[in-house]
């Protein structure tokens, strides 16, 4: 990873191969940006066929400009892009963002010309961004470099975005421009052949200016790298994420299938393990990052309330407590010093309602007491501007009060901005993040509560456990491999169980009727017998299960049973019937590029009816266990329920980190299920498992 | 209720008490008002110490206006407001908008003034709005009507605002203004005297430049007249409310408790019973209302998308799947036709994705295509305009098509609504719906399809058995409270519930030891016996329940014990005790105002751990009690799971029905639980159940 991007977004002078005159082009397209946006630099456009361009002169090509050249655009047809890669290289070219689609995402053709020009460009020491893309934006009045064909031109700020999908990336870049927020950096790279996501993350990271990341991605070229950048990253300032493709239907639309149970979840756990925050909706991103790239962070989730209007703040409350924050009742003390300042009507407690017609001393007072109040975290304000308050006034108490502070304002400004022009101007000043709505106002407090949670939270540690056998797992994989099986007999999969200390039910299997007879008295009745053949996929469905067999007799005569029904040369499989107890499953899958996807659930019902499981990455750390295990919807279960005992928590957080570092060690393991596992009393014990290569 | 509101939306002369020259105050912000809005009638100020106000002549008191009037403010402090009602009413005045605030809400002195002048106003047929409110608008250009003191001037449009709070009627009129949607009528109504919130939906109802209503409430006067008056409106337009309170905390706030299990979800429940459209954010309801406001509704949930950009019609998959819309594919023939007219980049399937640089003839094609794809109910579409694409032609090829066709649109425009001035007033001339992001635009096509549902949803029948005994009810309830009691014994409640044929474990109640024995024996063994005295509540606690009592030895050992610990005066409750089934809860709670929230659920964890519970206010019809039963999480258990049996759906629903008869019949009845009730096989069964006055 190279992420010295500076040609891209610190270009000194840019040009444009397949520059147009014509005004409905995307050669003009950027052109224009680029001198309406007041780029800092020169502007190259290369047209062999005209002189000039929007009053700029033409050059027949690359090689024919007189001075230096940081970045190029190419945005000709696909077949003479490679070609034009080779001149730019010659020409010292750092840089060059391939506009132009019709390459990898049309076949195999596109495919082949894109691999062309990689070379080419790997050759010269030139990086690219795209094909197939927009490209990059720096606000940055040192540079002005509007190296892009979209049609928002953001103010300054601190808000930069990184979107593979340039029509989302597009939306973003409006909406903060609608809502008068300035921003920093942008970039959308389309195909991503050369420039990843990965590296445009950590550049803005190390990008002092930007405080805080938005991103939208379908896929990830590497996500282990990805994880490892963005926990860096996040660490500092929050990484914002709308997770494209939650539902299977939008997964299909967006072509990154990942398959399975934890097909269209894996974004969203590749971001939970970045310590990236994720968003169903663009808008709730938008406002989030509003709050995030101006506000100091709460140090909890406790919200002082201020508002001069009754209906907003119910709203407000309703949303902020669904979020999980809490509204602690005022102190007494504060309520004292705000019963001298308030007006007669104003409601004192929190939310404290100031009224209607309160005016700056009354809002002044107000915020000073919130403020101060140890019990409360942040302090979220609705302010509507009636007609008849001085609301510039209050405007500068509001700014006042979050400059003297060390606490994060939101409010829910309720006005028209354009009537009420000079106090917008004032509160934008103050860098008070403002939004239209109760909810979505509530909503970005929640956003810095969440970020403050997720940079405060013990990340726990990977366990690695010395007491596994590793060789023995070896061997058997090796042997089903070499017998050229995918999926693992019984026996083999408790061996490798086992063999890493995960409890299971007592088993052994035997060569005949009478062994199997005599495993079950050294095992102890009741016992399950199974039929133990790779060659019997479904043994229940051809009678190759018994279960709670309580003695020797019958044990002989179900074993003899299925000698007789499935061949004299099948294995038994003997192992110790328990008690049922609180069910539990854990599961692992491989998926690319990721690693593990680690699953927990309570077994039955919850699985099967109600979905109520959750995934991790792995390696699974003991607090990612532990929060797996808090994460059901049925976690009260764990501690118990009407009499029936509850579960080991330590052992079954240790079982789920035994499994992710078994996978770890032996990542050919494709699938494995332990379903179910019971949990009776302290002891989990699982009870059924499979494991497929 | 008198829904003949006209005085108040269509005043032919406006005078305001309390006007005032002071640029802050209410007294002059109304003048403002109705003076920038072009009120088409006279407005008289009323102010004894000045003379004009605003340029408009000002009258010492109402008496010297020279005209009629039909409509007068009065922001006046509260001891004045009574004698000026009187004078109105000499006046001839119709109707009064009470501004000022300090009335019921501030204690018994306010109420005493606001019971005074309401009485005054009835005496002289005056309708009163207020106190402690905004008032009312109207935009049709015959009257200009801005009776308010809020800020937002609204054009003529189809969408009629009511709101309780102010506060959240000034933040939705203002977020339409801002989306460039003309509204119809407003009215903000506060405390609500006289006026009431039913009473201004009805009258919307009535006006049929009105298409959608949009309600804020948080409490309701008469939640039963509500629910009549506004299910004939939803007959014919949609109401769109927000649920105020649907937190505790919110609840508490909005100071609109309605307490305990059923507490902060009865106005939801309200809304549904009345067919109203609720929605958890302002924002999602006002962009539903602007789709409602202005499509046809959808025949089903399925969904045709076209998109000229990937990522946004991947987010918009994912919401609208998430929402339980359906995106089918296109036909063949669809396909075929499509082939020969997009862009060769474009990929033919929905989504269609016509690509950036389509212009106005691909669009033409693909909405042509797809309005007449039958399995089609409704068309999604992502706009993003390119700069080098001819725009204006695209939003005209839209324009007509939706003008065109007999399906709702709606569109995710996503643009620099300043640069694309001519673009975006072609869309808006079309009345196209046209929001800012995907998912936005995804939800607002769901509102329409939920619109549809409810208009076409059955509403079943409430059954009327007449097979109950209403008279040993009515002795039972009779004798309790002669006896002064609100819990009713075991033998009381199965007694109540025999008589409405609600299907109870086999019981007797027997005096002594001796007939305990001999009721168990006759009941069959084996049983559960409980000490029967409503002085023991907690009987379980104190040794006075015993369960699955096997025989006649063990009958009289456990009724001994009973007798020895809790006295000889005690009499025995003796019941069937069946075998543990799937546990279910039917439950019923008496609400002010509403009638009874009857409750239902599976048992145990799932009402204890998962609070999977659904309610609905009674009567209950047989569809709601269908809808109820499938209305839970773990509804697929109804049908059963894993070899167990599933329950028996029209007995619970009969169950159900009989219980919500009870309450109707018996109004008296507080509180009642059944809980739980056994089902096993096709029988359901009470096994235990408490009834409260």
């Amino acid at each position: 990873m190279n992420d010295n991007l500076d040609a891209f977004f610190k270009p000194r002078a840019v040009a444009l191969i397949g520059a147009s005159q014509k005004e409905l082009s995307i050669g003009n397209v950027i052109i224009k940006n680029l001198i309406h946006y007041k780029f800092q630099g020169p502007v190259y456009p290369i047209n062999p066929k005209v002189d000039e361009i929007r009053g700029l002169k033409a050059y027949p090509s690359i090689m024919d400009v007189p001075g230096e050249v940081d970045l190029v655009h190419i945005v000709i047809p696909p077949p003479f892009v490679p070609e034009e890669v080779e001149s730019c290289g010659k020409k010292g070219v750092k840089a060059i963002i391939v506009n132009t689609a019709g390459f990898k995402e049309m076949g195999a053709e596109g495919k082949a010309l894109e691999d062309d020009f990689l070379a080419r460009a790997k050759k010269y020491g030139i990086r690219i961004v795209g094909p197939n893309c927009q490209g990059t934006i720096n606000s940055d009045p040192a540079f002005n470099a509007y190296c892009n064909f979209t049609f928002t031109y953001p103010e300054p700020g601190h808000i930069s975005v990184v979107a593979q999908s340039g029509g989302v990336g597009a939306v973003i870049m409006q909406a903060f421009y609608d809502m008068g927020i300035g921003q920093r950096m942008y970039a959308s790279n389309g195909n991503g052949s050369d420039v990843s996501i990965t590296e445009i993350i950590s550049y803005y990271g190390k990008d002092d200016e930007t405080r805080a990341i938005v991103l939208y991605a379908e896929s990830l070229e590497n996500p282990k790298e990805f994880i490892e950048t963005a926990k860096k990253v996040t660490a500092r300032k929050p990484i914002l994420a709308i997770t494209a493709g939650r539902t299977d239907k939008g997964a299909e639309a967006s072509r990154s299938h990942i398959g399975g149970l934890a097909g269209s979840i894996s974004m969203e756990l590749i971001y939970k393990k970045a310590g990236i925050l994720t968003f169903g909706s663009q808008e709730d991103l938008c406002h989030a990052a509003v709050a995030l790239s101006s506000q100091p962070m709460p140090k909890g989730n406790k919200v002082g309330i201020i508002t001069n209007t009754g209906g907003p703040s119910v709203i407000a409350i309703d949303e902020l407590v669904s979020c999980g924050l809490e509204i602690p009742p005022l102190s007494e003390k504060a309520a004292e010093a705000l019963k001298g300042t308030m007006l007669e009507s104003a409601s004192i407690r929190n939310p404290l309602d100031v009224v209607a017609t309160a005016g700056p001393g009354h809002f002044k007072s107000a915020l000073a007491v919130m403020m101060n109040e140890p019990q409360f975290d942040s302090i979220y304000l609705n302010f509507v501007t009636p007609p008849f308050v001085d609301c510039e006034n209050v405007a500068r108490e509001i700014a006042a009060a979050a400059k003297a502070g060390d606490k994060p304002i939101v409010c829910n400004y309720m006005t028209d901005k354009q009537k009420w022009g000079g106090t917008s101007k004032i509160l934008k000043e103050g860098e008070i993040p403002c939004f239209d709505f109760a909810e979505t106002a509530a909503r970005a407090l929640h956003a810095l509560v969440r970020y403050n949670n997720i940079r405060s939270a013990k990340t726990g540690e990977v366990k690695h456990f010395t007491d596994v056998n590793t060789g023995v797992v070896r061997t058997i994989l090796d042997n089903a491999r070499l017998k050229g099986r995918d999926v693992l007999t019984a026996a083999e999969v408790y061996g490798i169980l086992e063999a890493y200390c995960v409890p299971v039910a007592s088993w052994k299997v035997t060569e005949n009727v009478a062994s199997a007879v005599a495993a079950a008295s050294e095992i102890g009745y009741p016992v399950v017998i199974k039929a133990d053949s790779s060659a019997i996929i479904h043994k229940s469905d051809v009678g190759g299960v018994a279960i709670n067999i309580q003695n020797a007799e019958e044990a002989e005569k179900v074993a003899a049973a299925m000698q007789s029904k499935l061949g004299s040369d099948i294995r038994f499989f003997v192992q110790k019937f328990l008690p049922k107890g609180r069910e539990l499953i854990i599961g692992a899958k491989a998926t690319e590029g990721v690693g593990h996807i680690i699953m927990f659930g309570l077994g039955g019902i919850f699985v099967e009816i109600l979905k109520d499981v959750v995934f991790s990455i792995s390696p699974v750390s003991d607090e990612e266990a532990k929060e797996m295990i808090g994460g059901i919807k049925a976690s009260a279960l764990i501690h118990g329920f009407r009499g029936e005992s509850g579960i080991n928590q330590e052992k079954t957080v240790e079982i789920i980190q035994r499994i992710s570092m078994l996978c770890c060690d032996f990542p050919e393991i494709k699938e494995l299920d332990l379903n179910p596992l019971f949990a009776s009393g302290n002891e989990i014990c699982a009870v059924d498992a499979r494991m497929i290569l």
